[in-house]
Parts: structure tokens; C-alpha cells; sequence
């Protein structure tokens, strides 16, 4: 039990029906059977389900047409909620085997396509393949994807007041007094409590100074942070079970003249994403855009990632802004917006906001001031 | 980005060599010919490396003979530590497919045996499969699940420490003045604090009160607690990377005959469970024990689920105390035992300690106090 809390949006059961409509429309038109999801942003948010992700299985079993199946462990089907007035409920004990249930359900998988959730364990999956020979097993992201890719108006609420919210702690972490002398941990731990206080939970952050801002996954730790550091803060938490994902770099004491040069160019990347931001256009077309400011000014190699990804219920989720990723930009997709430099035992600069198209192009969910901070 | 902060062990390449050794040799021994391991407990255990678990493959590749696989993206190559001394690292930028490194490095897998860590994501699994085909696809735990169950000195003594620490806690919180009238979200929060007071990471818990003490895994909300409630409080957390997990029952008030009879039945199964631990005793026979007293006192259509589970790592491991588990109790084993009785729409009472299976018997871990408290 170390699941973190999720909320769900505002909640009826036409909400959730209409969503495992149109899933199953996505299957038949794929020509899927069935699809397996276990717990995960998928089942919540087609079911509502914020299922415990134990070794107990918990699975959602969709099929193209026809009622849903919920296989779930005996002492966990008081919590299924309005799950259980959207699916038939299978209850399994502790000492029977729940694939036998989904086995049951399917019947002979022979000849059917089955699409399984990209996180359901692969110790729950290798046990069906093993009950359930003869079905072709394949991935039920590309198939479902556009249903939590495009964000209907609520998820759209609530992913603006996460943004919001997180931005005005910014903006009283920078007035809040100076941060050289604490630890990256400490400094994290202030930003973390300004977040908190309003009402953003799960609050996830990293805090990345001096040269281990070069590190875009760095582990907050006990550096000290010191006159002359860049400092990374990359953070976000949950409203209503939305996520908020922003990163600011600041500066201690002056900055020299190649920090301000490498903050121009990351800034001017992170604008050029955003205006390049059309319905229609490629998603890799937006990581070209980044990369081609950042290239030009001799930077491309330290450029180590691709400029953003989906946000919503997971702070990574589809669609992904990479190379290779031809899929067209829509309406209502949200997304981060994040170059970054990073030059390696010196400092990186990241600037990342959320975005999301509309008709009109690139819309920022971010307004936290985007000027290079000079902080003590 | 959401991983939970874990902890090492005291750590040396040593120490993590001699693991990867035993688990070859277990490999050989079984006829696999690698093993895949994700983000997790595992990753950990073997190779100190605490992986980002997202849609970016982090994968360990071990293979029976030879030297190990690290492919890592190369933005969180920076945290591999310890880990890129243990294997060779193979990092893979956000526009490679790093399942074509993991088919570079295994090559043809036609008659080959490949296991796979219980708790990869399922999407990297049919990729690899899709990749890889002809290959016998089985799960690691039953071929590596003796590694992490026997507990080593080091672990022993870190499991010792967050049990007497959550102890002292408890024994705190209930000279903490009344809980009636707080919520169980509010009564959660006091314990949450003594525990995490005293140095214990990542705590996670359950607060059930009234009739939400007989749903097992109730999700701790905004329900008042008060007189007449039974409350069962089930919490835990990580010590150097080991977890806690106890539960203890309290009455609100005055408790009815029916309460102190039920009570007094678990209390009865917990102790006799401990008094059942022997080296060489089958796990499910202590599942049986527990059960038998709760059966003979007329509950055991209320006793919803297993005994217990082992405990490390995670709060939920192998081995499993449950019907069917036939392996035998070996000195160093550390598990929980846990009876408990769910009375529908009434209340619940569970008691639980985690218990290491030591030459002489079971010994337990936790000692907070087992008699019925009342609180007001």
C-alpha cells in the first residue's frame, strides 16, 4: 500500500460511460477483441477506479462490444465505487488464482487480438499469455491514446488551476528570501510547502545546483547551494487529479555572460516551441523547431533530451514531442514545452511551461515569470 | 517523475557483486538464460541503482555467464552510480528505440529462456517480445525470489529499526489526547508525523474508522471519528530502504462484549500464528493456523483475506503466507501476521506484526503494545 492519492474529476456515471464507448469504437475500428488494463491513469479514467498496484491483481477487461469485467481481490471490492455499476464485478480470494477468472471471461483466445495497458506488471501478463495461448498480444496505447490525449473542457479546468496554482508559489519562492546556504533538499522543501499550501497535492520536485544542474534528472540531495550556482527547480503536483509541470532556473549572485547568453537561447527555444504550436503540424516538427534554435547557437550537443511530452493524470503521458513522432497535433492536447542546455561539471538551464492547442495555435497554461532570477 | 525517495543499504561493490553472483548462479541453475529487470525493488537490490520508473526504458540485463547490461537513457545516465561499475552501460537518446539494444545485446533469442522482473511495465515486454521472437518467456520471481527473502544481517538489523521505530510511535500517539471528533485523514496525519519524526521515510498508511474498519484496504477519508468507533490503524514506513508495517485497533469509548470477544479472537490468531514459525514448516500452514482459530470461534467467512506477506523492500513481497504457498519457513524469512475479522457494515479488528523465522522460532519486530486500548 504506498499508492499516492488521486482525486478524480467531478464524477457521474454517463462521464465514464461515454469514455468506454468511445474506447471500444478505438477497438473495433482497430480490430481488437479485448482490452486489459490494470491500475493505472487508464482505468481511473475511464472507470473512475484508483485501483491499489500490489501484486494483487486488479484488472479492467474491455471488450470491442459487450459489458466490461472487473477481476478484483475480495478485500478490496469495497472500494470499487461506481466502477461497480460500470462493470461486472469477479471477486477472487487470496488463495485462488484471479487468472482463472480471465480466462473464464475471455474464453479461448485463439485468433483474438488482445491489447494490454502499457503498465500492467509483466508478471500478470506473462500469467494470462500462459492460460490464454493463441491470442496476439499488442500494445493499447496507440489504439486508445487519442481518448485521454485530447483534453475535454473539466480536464482542461483542472489542468489550469494546477498550472496557476504552482506558478503563484513561484512567484513567492523567488520574494521568499535568498536560498544560497540551504541544501537543494531544503530549497525543494520550501518550494514543495508554497505548492501545498494551495491545495496542489502529490507534489513531486527536483531541485538540481551548480554543476548538478547539468544532470536533467538529477537527484535532489545535500548540496549546498552556493554564490555562482545555477539552480534547476522542476516541479509540479495535482489538482483534482491533474498534474502541473514547470521548471524555472535561477541564478545566484551575477550570472556570467555565458550563463545569460545560454538562458537567452533556451528562452528563445521555449518561445519558438510555443508559436510553432498548430493544429495539424507534426509533434516531432515542435522538437525540430527547439533543436534548431539550440543548434544554431552551437549548442545542439547539450541538448539531451526531446523539448516535451504529454500532460494529465501522469505528469509523462502521450503524446511525446520526439524525433520520429509524425502524429499530427490537435486541439485540446497538453503538453510541456522544455529545452534545455546542459553543459556537463558546469551548469544547465532549463525553462519548461505547460501548452495547449487551440484553433489558434499554442495557448501557455505557465505564466511563472520567464526572466532570468537573480537570487541570493 | 513521482518515484518515492528509497534509501540504501550501506553499500559497497562487493556487496552488490556477491548478489549478482547468486543470482546467476540461481539462472544457471533454473536453465534461463537471462533475466530483464526494470525500475524496482530488484533494480535495487542487485545493483543499487533506483531507477526512474516512466515511459524511458531503464532495463538490467543479466545473463547466466557473463558480464551484465545496464541500458539506461542517457539523460539519467548521470544517476546510475555504483550500478555502471556492476554492468556495462548501453544509453539510448529520446529518438533510438532502446529495445533495438536489448535485441543487440541478447541477438537471436530462438531457444532461449528469458525472464523477466515481475513488475516491468507490460508495454516494454510485448516490445521486447514483438523484437525478440522465439524466445520462452517466464517470470524471474520464482528463479530469484530466495535472494531477497532470506535477509542478510544488514537487512535484518534496518527492518529491527523501522519496526521499534513505528512502535514508538504508536506508543506516542496514544497518549496523544482523544482522536474523536478529528477525521481519519486528520488521525492518519498525527500518527504519519510521529513516525516520520523519528526518521522513518516514506510512511504510508490506512486510517478505517466505524463501519470502514471491516474494508480491509479502506481509503482513509474525511469520516469523523467518533465514541462507539472501532479504529484500526495500519501504517508503515522505510528505514535505510526497509519498510515497517504494523496495525494496531483501537476502541473509541467503551467497547461492546461483541468487540472485546472478536478482539480478543484475532489477538488469539496473531499469537498463535508467531507460535506456529518454525524453519522448514510450509508458508500456507501458517495461513491455516491463524484461520483455524478464527474459524473455530464462528469468523471465518470474516477473516477476508491471507495471514501475511514478507516484508522488506517493499511492503509487499514474497513469500505470501496463503493457501496453496507450499514452500517451506526458512531461518531469515520476515513477514507479516496479520488476522483479522471484517464484520459488514459494523467494524473490523486486525492486529499485526512483522515476525523474522529465526533458528529458534518466530521472533517479532514489533512490540507496541497488544492489549485493547480505549481511546476517547
Amino acid at each position: 500500500m504506498t499508492d499516492t492519492e488521486r482525486q478524480l474529476p467531478e464524477a457521474d456515471l454517463a462521464y465514464y460511460q461515454q469514455r468506454l464507448d468511445r474506447a471500444q469504437a478505438l477497438l473495433r475500428e482497430a480490430g481488437i477483441d479485448w482490452v486489459l488494463i490494470g491500475p493505472s491513469a487508464d482505468l481511473i479514467y475511464l472507470t473512475s477506479f484508483d485501483a491499489h498496484l500490489s501484486e494483487r491483481l486488479n484488472l479492467l477487461m474491455l471488450p470491442a462490444e459487450g459489458s466490461p469485467a472487473l477481476v478484483v481481490p475480495t478485500l478490496e471490492a469495497p472500494l470499487v465505487g461506481l466502477a461497480g455499476e460500470l462493470a461486472s464485478l469477479h471477486t477472487w480470494d487470496d488463495h485462488e488464482n484471479p487468472v482463472a477468472l480471465v480466462k473464464e471471461i475471455i474464453g479461448d483466445a485463439k485468433g483474438k487480438k488482445l491489447a494490454v495497458g502499457n503498465q500492467l506488471w509483466s508478471a500478470f501478463l506473462l500469467r494470462i499469455q500462459a492460460e490464454l495461448p493463441g491470442g496476439a498480444w499488442v500494445e493499447s496505447v496507440p489504439v486508445l491514446r487519442s481518448l485521454r490525449m485530447q483534453k475535454d473542457a473539466l480536464e482542461e479546468e483542472n489542468l489550469q488551476q494546477a498550472a496557476t496554482r504552482t506558478d503563484e508559489a513561484w512567484e513567492e519562492f523567488i520574494q521568499s528570501g535568498p536560498i544560497s546556504g540551504l541544501t537543494e533538499t531544503e530549497a525543494m522543501q520550501r518550494l514543495r510547502e508554497l505548492t501545498e499550501k494551495r491545495g496542489v497535492k502529490n507534489v513531486w520536485g527536483i531541485c538540481a545546483s551548480g554543476p548538478n544542474s547539468a544532470s536533467p534528472h538529477h537527484a535532489t540531495g545535500d548540496r549546498v547551494i552556493e554564490q555562482g550556482d545555477a539552480v534547476i527547480f522542476d516541479w509540479g503536483g495535482q489538482y483534482e487529479g491533474y498534474f502541473s509541470d514547470v521548471t524555472r532556473t535561477v541564478h545566484i549572485g551575477e550570472p556570467s555572460d555565458e550563463f545569460v547568453r545560454v538562458y537567452d537561447i533556451v528562452r528563445e527555444a521555449n518561445q519558438a516551441t510555443l508559436e510553432a504550436v498548430k493544429p495539424g503540424v507534426s509533434l516531432e516538427s515542435l522538437d525540430q523547431v527547439a533543436r534548431a534554435v539550440i543548434m544554431k547557437a552551437g549548442y545542439g550537443k547539450a541538448f539531451l533530451h526531446r523539448v516535451g511530452h504529454g500532460l494529465g493524470m501522469e505528469v509523462h503521458e502521450e503524446p511525446y514531442l520526439v524525433e520520429g513522432n509524425t502524429l499530427p497535433l490537435e486541439v485540446g492536447m497538453v503538453f510541456s514545452d522544455e529545452p534545455g542546455i546542459y553543459l556537463e561539471g558546469r551548469f544547465g538551464v532549463r525553462i519548461e511551461d505547460s501548452v495547449i492547442c487551440t484553433e489558434d495555435g499554442g495557448k501557455r497554461l505557465n505564466e511563472a515569470i520567464r526572466d532570468l532570477i537573480v537570487m541570493g
